[in-house]
C-alpha cells in the first residue's frame, strides 16, 4: 500500500508520515497472540540462522522447519541453511508428541515462544502448535539498526476458536493446484486451520470421481482436480497444520452434477453447465431411491479421499420449482405429508446426512439444513446472519459464522472486523457450539489473477477475530494500524496481491500508460456486496475479469488515509498539516478527466472509465472547494454545484463505487 | 518501465509522453520477423477465440496450442477455451511433419503467420516452427477501440542463425525448477532455442549421478536436479521447441566434484565446496587413467540422461597451479615432452572429447579449448572475444558467440545489440561455421529472487541479434523503442523482472518506505562489467542479494529518457519541453538526501544508501545550475562546485553507478 499512498500524495510528505507510521508498526503480528511480554534486547537472524528439531522425530515438523526457513529467506533476502541442525541452532522447536497424519478438530494448537538475544525456543504439543508458532516468529522479523532481528520476547498463545476456515469456490471459477498451494501457505502465515473446498457447484463438478466420472468429465470442462492431486492439497495442508473440509453442495448447486447423470434430477435433461450466477431450479430428486445410492456410492468415494470427519453437503438456496413441476415429486409429497418443499428438503437432509453419518463423518450443511429435525452432530454453517448460530446452538447444534466474513463482496477489513462469532446473549453454557467462523472466497468475479487482490491481507483481519481474545480484537484503527505491515509480510510469504494489482492496472491502461489511470484507481473500489450483479446480471462465467473494478482492492488505502485527513481538518481548521495532505490528494484526484482523455477511445477497458473519471474530477473540485471554505472559515461559493458532484459521484459506473465519496460529502457538509 | 517512468516525473507529462510512445509501439515485436507485409482490418482475439490443429497429430503441436491459450489468457485477462476445436476455429496450426523427441540442432524453424480479419493461420513444418509461430501471433494481439486484436498480416519467418541460447548457471546459486521452467517460457516467448544448462562449477554440482552419487549428495548442499527433474525439464524444453545442453565444466571449475571424489584432483583432499567467487586450482587429473576411466562411466550416464548431440565440457579457466605443484604430474608432462599446462589441458581435452565421441555426442568447450588440437567437430563458444571464433573458424570448428551477451555485467541492452555474432571479415565459406551466440546468465550475483531482473527483457535484445537479419538489427533507438512493449509482454508471459523489482525495494526501503529510495533507485544502475567484485572482493555465495543494487534493473530506463531529454535541451536550448522535462527529474533526484536522512541508520541495507542519496542531490544539483545555464544562455555560476558534483560522483558506493552522470556532465560541458 505504501507505494500507492505515496503516488497519490506529494513524495516528501508521504514517504515521512507513512514511513514513520510503517516503523512502529513493523513488526506487526496479526492475529495477536494471547499473551505477550517484552524481554530485552533482540536476536539476530542473519546468514548463520538455524532450526534444531527437538522431541520424537515427525515429518511434519520438518516441513514446518523447512517452511520457517523458506519463509526467512524470502522476508530477509538471505541464504539460510535448509537443513535442520543437531545443536547450537538459533531456533529449537520442540514437540511432545507426533502429529496425526492430518490435524484433528480439535487440535492442540498452542504454542509457546520464547526469544533472548543468545537463541529462540519454540515449544507445541505437535507440529500443529509449531506451525502457529513459527507464523508469529515469522512475523516478528524485521530488519533494524544491527540488520533483521527478533526481539526479545516471550509468548504464550492458542486460539480463541478451533475452527478458524477460509473457503475457497473453485466451482464458479476454477483455481489452479497452484492458486490452492499458494492459499494454504498464506492461511499458516495468519494461522487459519480450515480449508473449507467448494468443490462442486452449478458451474463445475471440480474433481475426479472414479465411481461417477460423468461427473468431472462432462461438469468440468476439464478443470478438475485428480484424485492423486487432492491427496496431494491434502498433505500439503496437514504439513502446515490445516485442514481439509470438501463441500458438495446439494440438492441444489448441482447443475453441472446433471449433465453427466441427467437421471439425479427432478426435471428431464439434458443439462448444460450453468455459465450465469444466481439461483436455478435444477436439484436432485429427493423422491427416488436411486438418488440415494448414486449418493451412497459418492460419498463412500469422497469420504475415503477426504480424511477430515467433517464433510459438508452444503443444503442452500434451494428454490424448489423443479419439485413443484414435477408431478411424481408432488405426489410422493403428498404421500409422505410434506406440506411443503422445504419439508422435502428437511427428509433429503436427512437421508444424506444418515448416509454420511454411515460413511463416519459429521456432515455440515448451510443455515437451511436446520430446517428439517436433524440430528445433533450436524454442523450449521451460517452464510445469513449471526442469530441463526445462535438458533442453531439453542437447537442443540454446533455452529461455524461465515455471514460477515464474505471476502468477495468488498467490504473494508473493519467491518469483517467488526463481527464476532459469539452470538449475542447465547445462554451460558452454550459458547462451546460456537466452533469459530469462515472467511468466504465466493468465485462469480475471482479468477486465478485477482484471487489474492480479494483475499489478502482482509483475511488476516478474520484470522485475528477467530485466534486472538475477543478483548484484543475491540479495536478496529489498531488493526488498521498493523495491516499493512501484514499485507508487506504476506507478500513475502507469496502473496500476489500487490503484483497482480499492478500487473492487472497495467493491462488496463494499456496503451495510455498506467499514470492515466492511477490516479482514479485510489479513488474508488468495487461496488459492495451484491451490487456488481445488480449493475451488471448480464456476467457469464467466461466474462472477462480484466476491468478495473477486478484489479484494485477492496478497499483503497489511500482513501481511508483521505477520509482520517478530512477528519482532522474539520476538527482543527487550522491544521496546515491536515489541509495540505487533503488538498494534495484532491488535486491529484482532480486530473482524472484530463490523464484519460486522450484515450477514451483506445480500448474498450479504457472508454468505461471516462464517466468514472469525469465524476471524479467534479468531486475533487468540489472537495478542494469545501476543504478551503472549511480551513479559511470562507463560506462554500457554489453550494449547488458541490452538491451536484455529490449527487452525481453516487453512481460513477463500470462496477464501481468512490471510496471518497464519504469524506468529501463530510467537507461539503462541514464547509460554513 | 512506465511505472517507473511516470513516478519520477510529473504525472501529466509523463502519461502523455510515455503513453502515446507505448501506443505507437505497442505491437511491438522482437525479434522482428524477416518478412512481414501489412493487410487491411483485424482479427478480433475476444473470448470466443480458438485454436484448431491441422496436419498429423502431435502432443507437442497440442502444447503449444495451449502455451498460446495460456500466453492469450494471461495478457488479455480473458477466460479462453484451452481445448483445440474440430472447425471454425479463430487460428489454425497446421504441420507437414511430426517434431521429434526433442529439437535437432538444423531444426526447420520457419513458419508462414497469416492473419485477415476473419481468421488466422500458422503453417510450419513441425510443431518446432509453429513455436516460433505462436511467439509472434502473442507479440501482435493488442488492445484497440474494439478490444483485443491482431492486424491482418503476412509474415513468412525464419532465424539468421540455428543456435540461439541462453546459458543458465545453477551452480553459483541454485535455480529451482519453478525458476528453470519460468525461463523456458520466456525463452519460447523471444524464439531463443537452447537451454544451455551451467550445471556443474566450484560451488555446487547440481544433478543427481546415480554412477557417483557424492557428486551430488557432498557437492551440492542439497541443492540439485533429480534425473526424474532433468526430463521433465527437458521435456517441458522439447515442447516449445528449445534443446537443452548440459554443461560439466572441467578439468578447472570442479571443486565441488572433489568433496565427493578428492581422488580425481592432482592434489590431495579434502575439498569442501568453494563459497567464494573467482579462478581456484582445484583441476581433475589429466595424468591418470583411473580420472578418464571416472569420466567416461560419467559421461556415459549423463549423455544418456540428456538427450541433445552437443555435450559441453567446459574448458575454461584452468590456473594450472595444483598441475605445477604436483611432482607426478610434472614428472608426466615430462615423460611426455608437455612443454606447460596449456599443453596438458590439450591433451585432457582430447581425451574427453574420444570419450563423448565415442558416447556419440559432440563436444563444445570454451574459448581455451582450441589451445590443443581439436577434431573438427569440437564447437567452440567464445567467452573472450569475437576473434576467438573467427579464429576458430578458420581452424574449421563450428561457433558460438557469449563474449558480448553475458546478461550478470550489467551492461545496457544497446551494448549487447551492437554486437554481431558473425566476425568481421571472416573469409567467404566460413560464415555456416558461426552458429550463432548464447546469453549468458552467470549466477554470483543472480537469485531465484532476481534472476528474472537481470535476464528480462535484455535477453531479448540478444534473441532478435540472433534471429532477425543482420541489417533490421542495426537500429539501436528503434530496438528501445519497442523495449518496454516487449517487457510488458514478457510480464504477463510470466516474467517477474518487475514484480521482483518492486518487492526488493520494498525490502530495501523497509521502515522508510519505498519513496524514500525511488527516486535515487531510478538514477544509479549496478556497476558494470566485474567492478562490482573489485569493490566487493569479500562476496561469498551465502552474501545476501537483498541490496538496492541487487533489486534494480540493469538499465534505468528513466536515465535513458533523461539523457535524450539532456540532448534535445543541449541542442536547442530554447527547447521548454525538454527543458522542464530535465528540471522535473533533477528536481525530484535533489530530494534523494532528504528523503533518506531521517532513516540513515534505520538499517544496514539503507545506511549504505546515505553516501549515493548525498552525491545524487550534490549532482542534480550541478545539472539543475547547468541545465538553466544552458537554457538561458547566463554562464553557470559555480563551476568549480559543479565539477567536484561530477568528480564524486564517479564512485558512489553500494556497488552502484550514477545512471545520469554521463548525461548531467554533457549538461555541465554545455553549460556557458
Amino acid at each position: 500500500m505504501r507505494l500507492k499512498a505515496l503516488l497519490v500524495s506529494g513524495v516528501t510528505l508521504m514517504a515521512a508520515s507513512v514511513g514513520s507510521a510503517a516503523y512502529a508498526q513493523q513488526a506487526a503480528l496479526m492475529p495477536l497472540p494471547a499473551a505477550m511480554s517484552a524481554g530485552t534486547g533482540q536476536l539476530l537472524v542473519d546468514g548463520g540462522f538455524t532450526v534444531a528439531l527437538a522431541g520424537p522425530a515427525d515429518p511434519h515438523l520438518t516441513v514446518a522447519a523447512h517452511t520457517l526457513i523458506q519463509r526467512l529467506s524470502a522476508k530477509t533476502g538471505q541464504f539460510l541453511a535448509g537443513a535442520p541442525v543437531a545443536k547450537g541452532a538459533t531456533l529449537t522447536l520442540t514437540v511432545t508428541g507426533v502429529s496425526a497424519a492430518v490435524p484433528a478438530p480439535q487440535e492442540d494448537e498452542a504454542y509457546t515462544l520464547t526469544v533472548t538475544p543468545k537463541g529462540a525456543s519454540i515449544t507445541a504439543a505437535t507440529s500443529v502448535g509449531i506451525n502457529r508458532g513459527i507464523a508469529t516468529f515469522a512475523q516478528l522479523v524485521t530488519n533494524g539498526p544491527q540488520g533483521w532481528a527478533v526481539p526479545a520476547v516471550t509468548i504464550h498463545d492458542q486460539p480463541r476458536f478451533p475452527w478458524r476456515g477460509l473457503l475457497l469456490d473453485v466451482s464458479r471459477h476454477f483455481m489452479p493446484i497452484a492458486s490452492v498451494e499458494r492459499t494454504i501457505d498464506l492461511m499458516q502465515a495468519v494461522k487459519l486451520n480450515v480449508l473449507h473446498w467448494h468443490l462442486a457447484d452449478n458451474q463445475g463438478f471440480r474433481v475426479e470421481s472414479k465411481v461417477f466420472p460423468k461427473l468431472h468429465q462432462l461438469g468440468s470442462d476439464g478443470d478438475f482436480y485428480t484424485q492423486d492431486q487432492v491427496r496431494q492439497v491434502i498433505r500439503y495442508a496437514a504439513d502446515r497444520g490445516i485442514r481439509v473440509v470438501p463441500e458438495f453442495d446439494m440438492p441444489g448447486h448441482t447443475t453441472a452434477w446433471l449433465v453427466g447423470y441427467p437421471e439425479l434430477a427432478s426435471a428431464p435433461g439434458p443439462y448444460t453447465i450453468e455459465r450465469h450466477w444466481g439461483v436455478f431450479d435444477p436439484a436432485l430428486d429427493p423422491t427416488r431411491d436411486s438418488t440415494y445410492q448414486f449418493l451412497d456410492r459418492l460419498v463412500s468415494e469422497m469420504t475415503a479421499l477426504f480424511p477430515d470427519p467433517y464433510f459438508h453437503i452444503g443444503g442452500d438456496e434451494v428454490n424448489g420449482e423443479q419439485w413443484k413441476a414435477s408431478p411424481a415429486v408432488q405426489a410422493y409429497m403428498k404421500a409422505h405429508g410434506l406440506k411443503d418443499t422445504a419439508a422435502l428438503q428437511a427428509l433429503f437432509t436427512t437421508r444424506v446426512q444418515a448416509i454420511v453419518a454411515r460413511h463416519g463423518k459429521h456432515a455440515i450443511g448451510w443455515d437451511e439444513i436446520m430446517d428439517g429435525d436433524m440430528p445433533k452432530d450436524v454442523v450449521v454453517q451460517s452464510w445469513r446472519d449471526t442469530e441463526s448460530l445462535k438458533k442453531a446452538a439453542l437447537a442443540g447444534h454446533a455452529g461455524i459464522l461465515s455471514a460477515p466474513y464474505y471476502l468477495d463482496l468488498s467490504w473494508p477489513a473493519g467491518r469483517h472486523y467488526a463481527a464476532d462469532p459469539m452470538p449475542e446473549n447465547l445462554p451460558a453454557g452454550l459458547e462451546g457450539l460456537i466452533l469459530g467462523g469462515e472467511a468466504c472466497a465466493w468465485s462469480e468475479r475471482l479468477s486465478p489473477e485477482n484471487l489474492d487482490i480479494r483475499l489478502w491481507p482482509r483475511a488476516a483481519v478474520v484470522a485475528e477475530k477467530l485466534w486472538s481474545p475477543k478483548d484484543m480484537t475491540a479495536d478496529i484503527p489498531a488493526m488498521y494500524a498493523r495491516l499493512d505491515s501484514v499485507a508487506d509480510d504476506l507478500a513475502f510469504a507469496g502473496s500476489r496481491h500487490r503484483a497482480a494489482n499492478e500487473a492487472m492496472l497495467a493491462r488496463v491502461a494499456g496503451p495510455a500508460g498506467v499514470g492515466a489511470v492511477w490516479s482514479l484507481a485510489q479513488a474508488v473500489e468495487p461496488l459492495k456486496d451484491y451490487n456488481r450483479s445488480t449493475q451488471r446480471p448480464d456476467a457469464v462465467q467466461s466474462t472477462p475479469l480484466n476491468r478495473l473494478v477486478d484489479a484494485i482492492p477492496a478497499e483503497s488505502a489511500v482513501a481511508r488515509e483521505f477520509g482520517l485527513a478530512v477528519d482532522r481538518l474539520i476538527a482543527q481548521p487550522g491544521d496546515t498539516a491536515a489541509r495540505t495532505q487533503v488538498r494534495s490528494l484532491l488535486e491529484r484526484w482532480q486530473t482524472a478527466e484530463t490523464l484519460l482523455a486522450p484515450y477514451r477511445q483506445a480500448t474498450p477497458l479504457l472508454a468505461e472509465l471516462a464517466g468514472p473519471a469525469a465524476k471524479l474530477t467534479r468531486l475533487a473540485e468540489a472537495g478542494l472547494a469545501a476543504a478551503d471554505a472549511v480551513a479559511t472559515g470562507k463560506p462554500l461559493a457554489d453550494r449547488a454545484a458541490a452538491k451536484k458532484a455529490l449527487a452525481e459521484a453516487v453512481e460513477p459506473g463500470a462496477e464501481l463505487e468512490f471510496a471518497i465519496l464519504p469524506a468529501v460529502t463530510r467537507l461539503v457538509k462541514a464547509a460554513p
